[in-house]
Parts: C-alpha cells; structure tokens; sequence
C-alpha cells in the first residue's frame, strides 16, 4: 500500500514522498525499508532516530524522523487502524462444513461460517457473517449476533443471549453453572440449581479459558465494550458495565457490580455483592471486600488507595528494624525512668 | 403448580390459598403473582413488605407476608428444591448421536447419551443414565458411574475413575500430567513419568476449567459430595476429603491433604504436603505453608488466624504514620537524654 | 523386568540377587515384593527399614536397605528413568482416525497419529511421529516438530510454530489474540489487531488450560526445555528463556521477560516489561514489578529478598501489639516529661 493510500484510509496528514510503499508492520527498532513502524512517544524517541522503518506515526508537533511520517493526535489508535489496514485476518469461507452438527431448527444468517466438528443445538440463531471455529458447542436456544467470532473449544451453553460483534477466545466458557450450594446440617452440600441466564452485550471482548457462570435467579451480564482478558472468572450473578477492563486470572465472585469504565489489573479479586463505582481503578492483585467509589483507585489486600498502599508496603519491608528501634526506646525509657530520683 | 402441591412436594405447610398457581421463581424484588421467592431473613425482610410475589418461602416464625407462604426450617433448602422443581433443566435425549466416536470396546449402561463429536476411547464404562456432551474426549479405561454429566469440551484422560452423579462442567481437564521434574547438573529438567491415577468419588461437582492433575504414584482423589468451582487447579497426589468446598482459582500443591468439611474461599492457596484439618475454614486469598489445624479459621498470606489477620491489617495501612511516632519518640527521648545531668 | 537388567539399563549398580523380578513401582510405605520404590534420602530413611519392596533406589552412601538395591548418585533421576521403563505410556495407533479433519494442504509426516474431531487446517506440518489426541484445534499454517504431543481439547492458532518433542495438556490454548486495546477519548476501547506469532522450541512441556498470546508485532517466545503447569497465563511478546519453570496459576504480563533458568512458584505474577534475571527464584505467590536480578530469591507483593519477606512477615501478625507498645512508650514518656522541671 502506498503512503499517500495508507494516510488518506487512516484519516491522517503524512510527510514525505506519497508513493512509499508500505507492506509491513514492525517494532522501531526492527522495521525495514517496507514497514510502517510506532513512535508514540517517550522511550520510543530514544530508538527514532536510528529506525530503519520505510514510514513511522507519529504524534502531531514531534520532530522528523529519518523516514516518512503520518501525524496523528493518536499514535496509538492510528497504529492500531494501521494494523487492521496492513495485516488483515484471513476469514473464514461462509458455509457450513460437512463435518460441523447443526440442529434442523438452528437459524444462521448469511455469510455464516461454521467450522469442522462444531455442534449447534436447537433452535439456536446466529447472526449475519459470524464465524465459529472447530469443536464450539453451542447450547439449545443460544442466540450470537451479527459478525462475531467463536474460537475453537469454546462452549457456550443453553440459552446465552450474544450480542453484535462479540469475539470469544478458545476454550471460554459462558453459562456454565454458578457455585451454589446450601449445607445440610449434616454437612452435606444441596446444589441450588442455577436455572437463569447469561447476557454478553455487543464488542465485548472475552479471553481464552475464562469463564462466565450463570446464576440461579436473574442473570450474568457484560456490558457493551467491555473487555476481559484469559482465565478471568465471572461468578454468578455479576454485572459488569460498559467498556470494563478485566485483565487476566481476575476472579469475581457472585452477584459483583462494576459500574462504567471500571479497569481491573491481573488477577485483581472481588468479594461476592460488592459494588465498584464507575472508573475506578484496581491495581493488579488488589483484593476487595467493600463497595469502591468512583474513580478510586485502590491496591493491596485488603484494598486501600494506592498510594497508601504504595507507602505501606515501603515500611512493610522495615518492620524488623522498626521492631528493634522499638526494643531500644523502651530499654532506653526503662533505663531513664530507673535513674530518676523517686 | 398449585400451592399446595409445592408445599406437599416440598414436605413444608403453607399459608393461603391452596389454589395459588405459580409457574416461576424470581428474586422477591422482581416477582410477580405467578412467582414464588424466597424471604431467607435479614435483608429479606426489607423487601418483603412490597413483593409481589405469588408465593414466599420463610422461616418458620416469620411474620405473614402479603401473599401466600411455605414455611420451613431451612428456608434456602426448602429454596434450592423449588428451583428444581419449577424450573427442571431439559435432558439430552438418550442414544449416542451418529456424530459420537464411541470405541467398539466402550460399554455404556442404559439410558446413556453422547453427544456428536464425544470421543470414548477403548474399554471406557459408562453407567446408567449418565450424559455426554458433544466434544468431549474420554480417554481408554476410564470408568464413569451412574447419573453424571460431562459438559462439553471436558476432557477426561486414561484411567481416571469417577463414581455415581458426578457434574463435570465444560472444559475440565481430568488427569493430565502432574507437574513433576528432576533437575539434572547440566540445568535440563527430565520429566518424571506421571503414571497413576485420579479417583473422583460420588456426588462431586468440578467447575469449568478446572483442572485436576494425575500423580507418578498413588492417586489424586477429589471425596465425596465435594464441589469445585471454575479455574481450580488440584496438583498430583492431593486428597480431597468429603464435603469439602472450594472456590474459583484455588489452587492445591502437590500431595495436599483437605480433611473433610473443609471450606476455601476464592484463590487459596496450599503448599506441597500441607495438611489442613477437618472442617477448617480458609478466606478468600489465604495462602497456607504450614500444616492447619481442625476448626481453624485462616487468612492472610502467610496464614494466620482470621481475627489475627484483620486486627494487623488495620494497622498495616498506618504504617507510615506509626513509623513517623517512632522517629518522633527518639527524637524527643534522646533530646530529654541530653537535658539529663551527667 | 529382573534387577540386573532394569540396573543395566538405568546405567547403575545393584546390590542383590540378579533375578528379583520387578513388575510395578510404588512408594516406599507401599510398595510389595514385585515393586520398585524410592528411598532419595531425609525423611525416606524412615520408612525405609520397615519397606516390603523388592528394590530400592538409594544414594550410592546410604546404608543397605532390607531388600535389594539400585545405587544412583542422583536417586530422584534414575528413579524418573525407572517409572518410564516399568510403566510405558501407551502410545495412540499411528494415522488419522476417519472422523479427524485434516486439510488437504496439510503435511503429515511417518507415524503421525490424528485422533477423532481432531481438525487440521490449510498447510499445517506435522513431524514424524507426533501424536495429535480428539478434539483437538490446529489452525492454518502451524508447523509442529516431530515427537510432539498435543491433548485432547487444546487449541493450537494459526501460524504457531512448535519445536520437537513439545507435550501439549488437554485443553491449552496457544496463539489466541494478546489483550491489547486504545481507549478513545469517549471511553470505548478499539483493539490493537495481534497479528504476530508464538514460538514453541523444543522440549516445552505446557500445562492444561494454560494460555499463550500471540502479540501485535515481534513474538512471544517460550525458550527450550522450559516447562509450564497449568492455567499460566502467558501475555503477549512475553520471552522466556530455556529451562524455565512456571507453576501453576502464574501471570506474566505483556512484554515479559524470564532469562533462562528462572524458577517461578504457584501463582507467581510478573508485571508487563519486567526482566527477571537468569536463574531468578520467585517463591509462590510473588508479584514483581521491577527487573529482577540473576540469581535473587525473591518473596512477597512487592518483591523483596526471600529472607527480608520471611522477617516482616513474622512481625506483620504482631503489629497491634506493637502499636499498644508505642502507645504506652508515647504515654510513659509524655509522663515523665511532664514531670521534668522546667
């Protein structure tokens, strides 16, 4: 693709000769002649100016750089439209493959593809132009939208409800059974069965082996656009609103609410009924047991704002030293007071 | 169903009209004339008074609702069985779907189903009435009892042996390879053959991705009437006692010992060879590297008593504070110190 | 097999007759008079007088054990060697099974076997004698060496390369997209396509339902020899070097990187550009979120040097009663400063 193409698709102005030709993408540091490259900015300057890149992005006022240039008020998110221009996924051929089990009463859209060994139940419906890999089972009364995307193994049960372009990784699981059980006062667990629903709303993202439960009453949703990374897992019940982030190995535990624009760090953890206020930040590992305000941003376990957190944890590593500071000052008092004249 | 005949079914007495049709179950916020909800008590109690439901389950002594009731001792018992019955979950037809890839060696006892693309391997023994779903993989000589359900996607390795009305949910990993290496001088790691067995006893249920490991010797053995949640990982060699519950993301080293009736939060962690006593209790996150006695109630990292854990955690956010008195103590006891006459 | 053979064969002496006959292995406690057992040393020895096995494996000091004797200097490897000699895994029957779906433009080479369900896309190569078990997802353009196994359920993405003799668990994902998105001034994430690819060399062994993304650009790499438990969530572009162990539950965020011979417990956590330093040791539970040194032991969250981690930890569960000591210090010298002339 040219540069003067490449530019004009991306929505951005360039600097340089129009008819470079770009057919790759590379770090700053590894790109040849025929790659477009990222200079973002901060470190990334460090490596500009001995790039190799045949065109790099670049924020609006930086300085030229030794190559071509597309100026963007958003490196970042031009890169990333870069990226879709330059790599495209190939997709798969619409159809259904003679190895795939669909049920006679399944409903797919046009432009559906369904791969080898994958099996839809009854009277599942599937939207126009989306693609389900090898060995995904779907449920009976499963409804998935338009133009998602289903990776191998992933096993999406009984009666989920999808929206528009939902991209689920290998191996998810939605709508397995939430954890409930009541003890008898023999010791014994009686399962409470988990009979409702799971609804995952439009471009939400869900990573490989993650797992979302269904609950027993009510149901499980993820808002539209959020987003949620490998091995996360969503117990029954919770709600996760817009354009949430959940990296990976987080652990929500049931009927949790995290409100609008709410960011979670690796394996963050959230006790069951706890509500987290729109944008707030949890660090990775931090543990919470309490309803957090909007816009908090909190660490450690339990959680606390971070840099409370941050300050604790320098003293954490003292407490020997601050045990023995203490040992001396009383022996020290004692010492004085035993001096004093009675 | 008419009230009354929930109630007989549930062997509880009721108030209202015998009459009384209900048809679902909803949270006692959200339930109309048709719903039964459950009023279990504390909280409960502030919606009460403005449900409509058609039904409550309460406990024996509370005052009457606006509607109908079915008193029982164990409100979220009585509860859990109500679900069941009101909301029965569909079984997958009988027979093995032409899809399935049964070994001409596999014996299935009746009223077996398996879903397309399952894979039994050779010798495999499946009892009455248990269920497969599509795209799981069975490996040769496993024995699975009676009544189980196996979701899809779960795969079960050679040899692994699993009693009556066990639930296997979708993409558990039964019997892989326990993680067990020797370092040689030379830095390399030789695998040390992990060539035993894992025993699953009745009335197990084993979350969604979880994982249960197979040890070099001996056996890993997941109790009876225990229950698992998603994302678990149980290392070669560990024995589960019965009745123990443990949440998503846990995490069990090699030859762990649970006695029966203990209980683990969200991802605890245990050590290699610790043994936890019957009926003790681990918080969500409690990391445990020492044996555990019965009955205890731990938390923390390293674990402590629970009580201990929180009253130290209180003071661990003032840290900086505490150490700012300590600074502050010297300096005013060395001042008085060099005020004293010598 | 008779002792003078398996002691040939394992390149070790014995002490006994040459013909004892040994058929199975077991531990020391456990084992009868056909059995091999193990006696490595420490708390062994116990057990040792009181065994009922035909042969033990002893250090090549140790004294002589009420039966016969394989002498090794290095007890735990032979005995590692022994196990794969007595109890051989059954390997699958070379070919591919009729209701596999291999891909016209796929290589297989010799003595490949492809189970049920298994699905192999456009130009996948597979070497001599590897083994690909039902259910499992192979996507366009993967190359996997020779000697391989994959499990059953795991899912290999398009154009992963794997090395020779790499064991893949049931369900493992290799490949799925890295989690990597912009936020738009309006809160809503676009994703960063993850267009790169993972590299497996040879000798990996990857635990089940372990994840490893692939990046946008560069690669994410997983160095020779290492070996990875299972549900690891390996981030996109993150290095790790050769003979690198992870255990089970551990995080490693993007862009890390583990120089060879680290050692990381259950549940380690990495943050994204973190450098861990050639044979680093992370104890269980360790967060790091600066480089590490070769060769630190590190506990804690945040890191810190084992020992350091051990001492707070012990003062950490006392900290109210220090807290009531400089209270009192506080009280004690206010006291006596009030008390001063002045």
């Amino acid at each position: 693709m040219q540069l003067s193409d490449l530019a004009a698709r991306l929505d951005c102005r360039f600097d340089g000769r129009p008819d470079v030709e770009i057919s790759g993408v590379a770090h700053l540091d590894a790109a040849t002649s025929t790659d477009l490259a990222l200079c973002a900015g901060g470190r990334y300057f460090e490596s500009l100016p001995r790039t190799r890149a045949g065109v790099v992005i670049l924020p609006l006022d930086s300085p030229a750089p030794p190559c071509a240039a597309i100026r963007s008020p958003q490196p970042y998110l031009t890169f990333a439209r870069a990226l879709a221009l330059l790599r495209p996924t190939a997709a798969a051929a619409p159809g259904v493959h003679p190895a795939a089990v669909v049920a006679a009463t399944a409903v797919l859209g046009p432009g559906v593809s369904v791969g080898p060994c994958a099996v839809l139940g009854e009277r599942v419906q599937v939207g126009e132009g989306t693609r389900i890999y090898p060995n995904v089972t779907i449920g009976d009364d499963v409804v998935l939208g338009r133009g998602c995307i289903v990776h191998a193994g992933a096993s999406i049960r009984e009666r989920v409800h999808i929206g528009d372009r939902v991209l689920i990784h290998d191996g998810a699981v939605l709508g397995a059974d939430g954890f409930g059980f009541v003890r008898r006062p023999d010791g014994v667990y009686e399962k409470i069965p988990q009979t409702a629903d799971v609804v995952i709303e439009d471009d939400v993202e869900i990573g490989a082996n993650t797992t979302i439960d269904r609950p027993p009453l009510g149901e499980t949703r993820i808002g539209a656009g959020s987003k949620i990374d490998n091995l996360v897992q969503v117990a029954h019940g919770s709600h996760i609103g817009r354009n949430v982030v959940l990296a990976a190995q987080v652990g929500l535990a049931g009927s949790v609410r995290l409100e609008d624009g709410v960011v979670a760090g690796g394996r963050v953890g959230v006790s069951d009924h706890v509500t987290v206020g729109r944008g707030a930040r949890l660090s990775g590992g931090t543990v919470v047991s309490k309803d957090v305000d909007p816009g908090d941003q909190l660490a450690g376990y339990p959680a606390m704002p971070v840099a409370q957190w941050r300050r604790a944890s320098v003293i954490f590593r003292t407490l020997p030293a601050l045990k023995r500071r203490l040992d001396a000052l009383e022996a020290r008092l004692a010492a004085l007071i035993s001096k004093e004249p009675q």
